[in-house]
Formats: structure tokens, sequence, C-alpha cells
């Protein structure tokens, strides 16, 4: 069953310990449906400037990602610029020129009112209500967001959370939205505002999965070298989505296993600046990356009663 | 088969977000006896002062702890007074007071130098060597090791690892000690220079283990209301070497288990102040606790080719 993802097509200036590189192809729509691409039919809504180069659109097409949502407007496509200190855990923005992204508007082709997945990226609360409001309900509707629409747009972002099923966001903004420093107590919060899933990622910590009778400790990858950490958590979206799509359930113990799909398409798309390396696997390295983090996590359970043991 | 544990015992003075106790029993050797207690026998190495409360001595043989080695010395006991800040996660050490502690030259009764289990707790280097040499060659040495020992006595603290196989330390100490910021690589090295293995603790992100095959990446338990974070780490120790020296076994599988067990350990330790909870449990609380475990982690393999399946 096909994916539709709406978010940003950006082109990224990026500056790492490890090297830099300007203008490549960027944006959360990006590497969430490239990931996605290994699993499943992933449909792009975005929008791109006239400067968009012909490159990245070959680029979408040989993933084969559905680009027909891909609005191409006059002026420039959004840039970001970024640069990661030396522990690659803080970022600095240095520049963000929005463009042509400041008036995106989706609007759904025909086609794209009926699929079954739907992935919210990380844009205006308001914007991704009139998307699932375009929609036939989707099978599941999962989101992200990011602090400054929990600061400055509350109230419809709780709107928007109030119609989704599962929540996608990292360890500081379940602490904002719920405005409870405990973790644990901020995710069992949040599962009252209308989602009935929350997946926190918490980067090189790995990932944690809430729904109302369990919890799920994903590990990360041990990633020796990482290059880039920019798409991550959009990489993580699109192959758990991805995961969830192809197998049609979503029951715990898919929710589990989509939780480490996109964990292996993280770790994959840290490697290298842009979605370079996640464009360029193979079905077989994500499923013997699959069983690596089977490896990494796995001990046994104690069978018997250990204390009549002694 | 017996445990040796030489560190300190001290009486806490702690501030946390949640409450205030003084003078109350502590210590890296308390808090790892107590937590080893419940898997075998316990012979702790240390001293106090005249003043050391006769409760506390109470405490340790009602917990069926083997204090024959417990040195009572004219002064007063090691004192150590901090503050928790309001996410527990920073520690501000207001007074520090070795006291008796200051002296302290480990000399082992005869009974202990057959032991098969030892672990050196955070003492000078030097000092963990005398022991080691005062014994008949353990089955296994693990030893713990702090910042400040990195730091002033880094050749002295070389030799002590040259001699040991399982280094216990804290994500923060790798990086020092490895002089590297990706704490893999820094793992990769410290197998280097004499344990062949090494477990990191990460605190509420849970806990790696390392040896020369292999990395086990170990969950925290969620617990949403920590009280006192002091002495988790030494509970860690003391559940894991608990397990390994019940079991006798010391392969990858049952490492493995030994730190979940330490984990449980730890994630009991931190529910009241010093060792009021840890000392109170039943070893069906601390299996079920471990079931606990499994299920948070538990993620089904991967059984056939999910490509084909598409």
């Amino acid at each position: 069953m096909g994916i539709l993802v709406v978010g940003s097509v950006a082109l990224d200036s990026v500056k790492t310990p490890f090297g830099e590189r300007e203008d490549i192809l960027g944006g959360a729509a990006t590497y969430f449906s490239v990931a996605a691409s290994y699993f499943t039919d992933v449909g792009i809504v975005a929008v791109v400037g006239d400067d968009f180069p012909e490159q990245h659109v070959s680029f979408f097409l040989r993933k084969g990602i559905d680009i027909s949502g891909l609005q191409r407007q006059k002026g420039n496509t959004f840039r970001w610029k970024g640069e990661y200190g030396f522990d690659l855990n803080t970022r600095t923005t240095l520049d963000t020129q929005l463009n042509v992204f400041a008036d995106f508007s989706p609007r759904l082709l025909a086609l794209h009112r009926s699929q079954d997945y739907l992935f919210l990226g990380n844009i205006d609360p308001e914007l991704q209500r009139s998307v699932l409001e375009q929609m036939k309900r989707p099978k599941l509707v999962a989101c992200d967001t990011m602090d400054y629409w929990i600061q400055n747009t509350r109230e419809s972002l709780l709107k928007t959370l109030s119609m989704i099923d599962l929540l996608i966001i990292n360890d500081a903004e379940t602490r904002q939205l719920a405005d409870e420093p405990n973790l644990f107590r901020a995710a069992r919060q949040i599962l009252t505002l209308g989602p009935k899933m929350l997946v926190i990622k918490r980067g090189e910590y790995g990932a944690l999965l809430f729904n109302s009778s369990s919890i799920f400790w994903a590990p990360a990858f041990p990633v020796e070298d990482v290059l880039d950490p920019t798409g991550a958590g959009d990489s993580f979206a699109g192959g758990l989505m991805g995961y969830l799509a192809a197998s049609g359930a979503c029951d715990d113990a898919a929710l589990r296993k989509a939780v480490i799909f996109g964990s292996v398409m993280a770790s994959f798309s840290v490697m290298n600046f842009g979605p370079e390396k996640l464009g360029d696997l193979t079905f077989p390295e994500i499923e013997s990356r699959y069983r690596e983090f089977y490896k990494l996590a796995f001990f046994e359970d104690i069978a018997g009663n250990l204390l009549e043991e002694r």
C-alpha cells in the first residue's frame, strides 16, 4: 500500500567536522521518501522553485518516487544552511531562505486522496490539517512537528494531534509538548492528546515507542563514522512508515519491527552527506543491518526461578 | 561463588528536588554489596570511623554481607554531601571529608584472598593493584575508576587496567580514557589496554557491553519517579557481578544477562534515598523486573526475505 508524504524539498548547505557540501538535495520529504521507497510506493507533495536542478528530479524518478505532486513555482527553492559541532550533537542554523516554501499550500491530486498511509512532515499544523481534510481517511496518519509550532501555534497543533494516529518527535519536543521533564510521564500525557502511538527519536541513544499497552526501547546502530546527521529523523520516519505500509500490519509486533527499520534507514543516512548513501542501498543490505540490530539488542529471558538454582 | 568488593563505605548527605537526607548510609562498596547480596555471598573490604552508627552495621549483617573486612579506625567516617538539579542529571558535590578514608590501605584477611570474584571500586589505582596482588588470582576481576584518576594518575591506572578482566565506567570516562569523542571507537581502543570486556554505564540511556566479538545495547528501566540517583552505578555493578558469580558463567550470553541484572538493581536503587529500596527487595521482584526489561527490548527477527514478499 502506498504512502503520501507532505513536507519540504530543499537545497541544503551543510558543514560538519568531516566536510562541507553546498546546495545538495535535502528536505524532510526527500529523506522520508527515499527511505520509504525501498519498502513501498511513495508520493511526494511539496514545492520547489524554477531553480530546482533537473538532476534531483532524475534522482527521485530513479528511486521510483512519484513526484506528480511536486509543484514547481516561480522563484527559488527553499534553502537551509547549517553547521554541526565536533560531537555532531550541536547544530547551528546559519541561514534559512523559505522562498517558494513560504506560500506552500498543498493541493492534492485526485490520485493522492485515497492513499492508505499519510506522513505529515514538519510544517504548519494548519497546513497539516488541510492535507488530511482533502483525503479519504487514510488507514494510518503519522505526523512530525518541532519546537516552533509547539511554542507558537499550540492550539492549532493540538487540533492536528487530535486527528492523527502516530506522532514521531524527538525527546526535547516530547518534554516541551507535555511541559513535563520526565520523558515517560510526558509520553503518557501525549497519548491522551489524540495519537494512539508515540515514537520518540533520541538520536545516538535510539528510539522509544509508546502505545496504550507497552513501551519499546530501540537501540541505535553504533556508527563509528557519522559524516552528516542531517535528515536522520526523516529517514527514520520513512523506514518506519515504509515497513508498516509494506506489511499492512499495525499491531505491537509490527510497530516494533517498523521502529527498527526506521533506525536502520537512519543509520545509513548519516554515513554520507545528503541522501547519497541512503539512495544507494540494496534491500539485502537493509535486511542485513536489521539482523545486526537484532544481535545488538538480544538477551535471553530468564526461564526458571534463579533463586532456586542457588 | 563469592565476591570481594573493595571501596568506600560512607555517610552521605543528599539533596534532590524530591527531598533531603542527612548522614545516611552510602559509599560504592555499600551499594555494590547490597545489590550483589541477592545473588551470592559478598564480603566488604573498607574502612569506617568510630562514629559509624551501629544500625548500619546491623543493616549489613541483616543482608548477610560479610563485614569481617570492614576496618574501624579512630576518627570520622568518610562523608560526602551533594545536591542534584531538577532533571537529576547534574550533580554538585557540596562537601567531601575523606576522614579515615584518606589513609585507607586495604589489608586482606586470609579468608578473602581466595575469593573467585573481585570488584575494585573507584579508589586510587595503586591501591586497586595492592588488593589484587594480595589475592590468589581470582576468576574474574572487575574495576571502576573516575575522571580524577584518569587525569592525575593515568600511568598507574593503565598498569591496573592491564591486570583486570572487566572495566565498568560511564560514557564520559570512556571518552576521557581513550581521548576519543566517538564512544564506539573509544570502546574498541580501551579493549586494547587490558580488559577483555568493557561495560559503559549511560544512566537513563542504559548501558553498553563490549567484548572482542560483539556489542550489547541494554535498555534502562523507565522509572517515572527517581528519588535519588546516588549509588545507581555501584548497584549496577553489584547486580552484574552478583549474577556472574551466581551463574559461574562468563560467555557472551551470561554477560548480557548480567548487564540486565545490573540494570535491574540500578532501577530499584534510584527509587528511594540511600540503599533503602535496594535493601528491601525479594528475589521474585528482581526476576519480575528482569522480565519487564525483556519485554521492553524485545522485537522479532526478520525470518524470510522481506523483498520477496512484495
